[in-house]
């Protein structure tokens, strides 16, 4: 590897580490904010076009994880609802419903600094929530059943035949 | 099975049959408003507490899956970050996103109509988002890597020996 590789490899890693110290920051300010213990940034190129902080029990709100509230501010200020090009901070690798957001919003990339062991080891459930989902739907703690779905097929029809629709 | 108990069968299978039709109906309702074909209601006791409509294209936020809205707003109307105590009905089997969102918010139970496997049928990529799920992190579509993990920790510590926190 020549200097100039060395030089470009080292300038990325303080690039990237940067962000990441953006989103721990984050994270410590919403501890002591009385919010949960994570920070999370959505970063293209060189700038951060979404900031988050788990504000679970500040605002009722069971789905304002750091990633999710990342993503929505994102997408506000990108006004698209993808995410392409994009790269995603944050201070513990997300849990599942996150990930689920990180997928649909079709970001490029994933950095975390904490583990799901680690947050598991403060009390919180992610880990034990990633299990769930290599479960039968009919062995999960929530119990998942099924009801007319006749007539719920109906509005896939329409959809499908819908001419004004955005796939997405 | 003497006939109270078979009056009391038919009017769970009427009270149950009729909130899924809410929701099938604002999945409906949201086609034709150029939304995705997805509807959900949350319901504590015979009260609809939250309502949602798949609005991720209207609204540019990949997060704005009808069960993650129903959710919120039931939050909202309650004044708490937990569900307990009340049902999810959605017109399609929720998304890993969403499985995320019921979990956390501590639903008892969820009734859905369509299935991942009708999802899939008219483009949604939930099956597919279903088996990210259960691969190891390095295989996944969206590469994750750690980063900064000592730095990390030091939050989760503080957390812990905060004494002002909301645990949740």
């Amino acid at each position: 590897m020549n200097s100039n590789l060395r030089n470009q490899d080292s300038t990325e890693d303080e690039r990237r580490c940067g962000f990441m110290r953006e989103a721990i920051g984050l994270s410590r300010e919403s501890v002591g904010a009385g919010g949960g213990p994570f920070g999370a940034v959505v970063v293209r190129a060189d700038d951060v076009v979404g900031r988050g902080q788990n504000s679970v029990t500040l605002l009722n709100d069971p789905t304002a994880h750091a990633e999710i509230i990342a993503i929505r501010r994102a997408c506000e200020s990108l006004g698209s609802f993808h995410l392409h090009g994009c790269e995603l901070f944050t201070s513990c690798e997300p849990c599942p419903m996150c990930l689920g957001a990180v997928l649909w919003s079709r970001l490029d990339r994933v950095w975390y600094a904490n583990s799901r062991a680690d947050a598991a080891a403060i009390g919180f459930d992610d880990s034990a929530f990633y299990e769930e989902f290599s479960k039968p739907v009919d062995e999960r703690r929530i119990p998942m059943t099924r009801l007319l779905r006749d007539e719920a097929r109906a509005t896939f029809e329409a959809w499908q035949h819908s001419t004004g629709k955005t796939p997405y």
